[in-house]
């Protein structure tokens, strides 16, 4: 028998925290103990998710109720904002909880970008500096040591695990990057919109929050400090596709002279040959959004473009799992020395 | 570890087939050794379903390729007719051999009822008389022991769980039951066919096969044995739904003088009140397909209906698990005396 | 040069109201001279449906505001329960007016029965006497003559036009009716709700108000009416289906001795020879959603059961169109002596 | 009583086909006299399309049989190759007749570029040279004299409506243009293919042709003659959306010393000013397929980027209509002087 660790989740009536309680249930090393949703406290979880009569899980309460005593980690699916003030107030009081946070709260470094983009002032920087950002590829070996790991957004899990060991290799001119990204329904969150009604969002495509993104912040940070650029803008662009998971982003990169696409994926393989959640597809192998669903998986490919210094680099996930919950869980387990896979090994789901 | 058990997959190009694999891949107790796929023999199996291309597998093979000496169990997702013939050659080479079928060869047992539904004679009669249907939760004992199981269609296993034990316990009038059914695509195979183009399934709705669908027999086979009515006809109208995966079965069922729809929940409750896979929704909760998408689990309730005699019964299960593939892993589970739950225990997918 | 008519819209911004004007804006007798919609009062048309971004509109206003003095027609798609006292206003006002309402007001002729469903006193008894029921096929000639017409609901227009003529006709046991009813989501509205978000509706299905569905009192009211019974109990159990549009009724009947199913349809050939909206499916074809989208037709036909003395009818519309909007428009071409298909004779979006 | 024109489609068990019949049935000025489909030939329409049971149409016949001398324009929707052998054929028998193709076989002005993408020798080169670039908007009075009429492909109506002008002003670099193209499935016809079924292409996202997409031709074609510039490149990559009609083009463009987003966008305005299916959005809109669905118009809109000196140029139509058969009509307006927006005035349908 695997030896438990106590888990609360924050916000378990949101996709993300729904998605994590999915996982969590099976996983092996995590007994919930606590689950918090403000608007919905007192209601069983199935009330609330339907898709859990199955099984039997702790109550929903409010923030305030939660006994993070009961706790060894907590996962944060809150808001931005909120989760600065909360996740202060745990460590103050149990400063031996670890704190996964699933939120954008401390993802950014620097407290001007993050009011440039949040529009709040940044209360709780004396702890956001001991935040390891959780893109678990690229910083496994920090967040093996870390209290608070700040996992990234979806979609700049999907752009930085492809485009970030290009950077850092000078493979692609990081000065000229465009990126087109698509993404299903549930990245807009379980909150009542007019935009995300079936009748609005079905059969039909929309770009929307064009040059406003707030994970263009994380994907200009992270590609910037790659590549060894302050300030580096990029153009990122993204799309609400009729589909609940899934995201895919189609990167448009220039190249310096003398590489070829095929550089690009050689690069790509040799990076991830060790990685169990990064697949580089075959040769010629377009990746879909069908090769993910419901996994954590990622799938990159770097295919030429008819125009001479230039490839197109495509890379897809599920954004509610390596986007979000399943990253999540996968830092988890590095953090406590868990086989990194443990818990989220699941196939995608097809059809 | 685990000691594996050696499986071979007949048909591993079907959404069936892939669906067994997907599931396969992370049971602790198989080793898949054989995969087949006459017309795609030769490719790998991430060519033919892109979402294998994160695991390593057989490569598809022929049947007549096939090394069924080195496989324990064989799951098979052939087509009706051909399979009576692999089943009866697979034996006779290898008798320790089990077979778990998915297909509808050995599901009923009078050949004048299998001849009128499909068509052709049975060949293989001889082995028919020892295949056992494998409904789990109604057959599990002479599961245990049996060399072939011959798995439920998908709308059988969703309308027998839920109406087996009341026709047995004399809660419905069996001689008026109207089953209105409904499925996803993924039903419909993998097979091209216009109707289920997107472009034609999508944004739509459609009815099909009435009267005539081959579930249908099997149905009046285990609800007549059931009540104990031989040549039980009911009413099985199934549609199409602009859906993957899911099925939901409405049943209109009379009750006997003094019987409430709460007699009926009641009395489900009580049957499967230790069933892993089977859950009764709480009391007012209708059952939907999303409580169980790409999960082993059954929802059933029983709700009242506003003319005095009569009940609703609603059943719903992914037709590709429970309807399918998982319930043939979980009769293996049963039929090698490994925990039943093994390998299909993932909570459903929502959204 | 035709004449024109000048339409009022009461409630704009929803599904209804927006289809009819989608209609209206090229109807050659119709010319829109107010928009209201309290919660989008001052803003363009087109700033609450984006679809309406090619065409001039009048702006939205509250109903306070509108001039009703400015209008020969007023077109309702305002919820229950509002309908009656704007209706009885505009009529003190200006009694020439005709009002055309999409709502459920006046479609009850009993108002115990209107308090028994939807929970209030009926306060305008005095002229929801002179309401006709808006199913144009069955009351055209009072509807010619109307200045109230009550359109029905978009569940009961499908199953009456089906099953009105047959009661009438003696041709089925209106005793023991059981209607399997399937719609998309546009039939729950433009409102904000949890279970019509694009990730709780899509890939699925519920049935939803089971035993309880408000179109179940006007269904039996005209049934019971046609087939001479009072107080009729019909069957009547929706499903909510991933589609935007589209309505599908399956009704189980049964036969008096020696009737068929073809007995059935060949009397609906006959009483909607000559309907330019009633299509009766030619033999054996099962009517689908796809035959109507976008449209004002209704689709029906009558199929036999393999158990003798039953038989199944199923008919289908577009919710927005034939079962609301459309209709709408239907009836007030009757009602203004304009030829009857005027503006709606589009034919069906496929795909 | 207008008078109308005999018309012959074909190929009209294509989804374009089929789009057009739509249309026409209910064009004031059009007859249909001819249907051809070699693989329906002498079924009705409405066996081969569902959604025509409310019509009379003449039986499908194979090219063959068809009489071209009961016709006096002929809608071409057969693949490209197959189209100029007929085209020629009927020339010559019958000169008087216009032809208005929906294929791609005399869209390209040069054999050899023409040979390049389509495999082909092209054999009708002698009637090419009169072909007339079908994009009403731009070539509206070569059209007024045609004989023979090449409608654009899809995407290059969606592409080009937005970026010729642009080129032509100079107010974009044609040499730095990156299009991300999205597309509902039916584009991709009726034909069976595994990528277009419903459990394939639906709940994912999928690249497709990248860097090989035929339409990039026509493109770089009248961008190249727009901007002055052989043998012009652009990065044309199309995907594939779980929808069934729409398409959106995401043009990333860079702007000359100076120029703005406002800049692109005013010079749209006065360009389309007087069109009547050319929507510029408001300023701020972003155009989406929900705005076009089942009508002939296109929307525009130029969005900032927030990088310095780059612009984002956003184009939707619907590919059957606009993008296919409501285009032909138009062309066909035009080219017998018929008021333009004749048949194909009808508003999106949403939702």
């Amino acid at each position: 028998m695997a030896e438990k660790i106590r888990i609360g989740v924050l916000g378990a009536s949101g996709y993300t925290g729904a998605d994590l309680v999915r996982l969590a249930v099976r996983h092996p090393n995590m007994e919930i103990a606590v689950l918090t949703a403000n608007s919905h406290a007192g209601k069983p979880m199935r009330a609330v998710f339907k898709h859990f009569a199955h099984v039997d899980l702790p109550d929903l309460v409010t923030i305030e109720d939660a006994d993070w005593g009961a706790v060894d980690a907590v996962f944060c699916g809150l808001p931005h904002g909120t989760t600065q003030a909360i996740t202060k107030d745990i460590f103050e009081r149990y400063p031996k909880v670890k704190i996964i946070d699933m939120s954008a709260d401390f993802r950014l470094r620097d407290p001007a970008v993050y009011k440039e983009w949040y529009g709040l002032d940044h209360t709780a920087m004396e702890i956001q500096t001991e935040a390891v950002y959780g893109l678990t590829e690229l910083y496994r070996s920090e967040i093996a040591g870390a209290r608070l790991i700040a996992c990234p957004g979806c979609y700049p899990t999907a752009v930085l695990l492809s485009l970030v060991p290009l950077a850092k290799a000078g493979l692609i001119d990081i000065s000229d990057i465009v990126i087109d990204a698509k993404s299903g329904v549930s990245g807009a969150g379980r909150g009542l919109k007019e935009n995300t009604l079936f009748c609005e969002a079905g059969e039909g495509l929309s770009p929307y929050s064009v040059g406003k993104h707030r994970h263009m912040a994380e994907i200009e940070q992270e590609i910037g400090k790659a590549g060894g650029v302050a300030d580096l803008r990029v153009n990122f662009t993204p799309h609400l596709i009729p589909m609940s998971r899934g995201e895919l982003c189609t990167s448009y990169v220039r190249l310096p002279q003398g590489q070829t696409a095929a550089d690009l994926r050689g690069h790509l393989i040799e990076t991830y040959a060790r990685e169990p959640f990064v697949t580089i597809a075959d040769e010629g192998v377009l990746p879909q959004t069908q090769m993910v669903r419901g996994s954590n998986y990622v799938v990159i490919n770097v295919v030429p473009d008819r125009i001479p210094g230039r490839a197109i680099v495509i890379s897809t996930l599920d954004n509610l799992v390596k986007g979000s919950a399943g990253q999540a869980i996968q830092n988890f387990n590095v953090a406590y020395g868990i086989k990194e896979t443990t818990g989220i090994e699941q196939l995608p789901l097809f059809p």
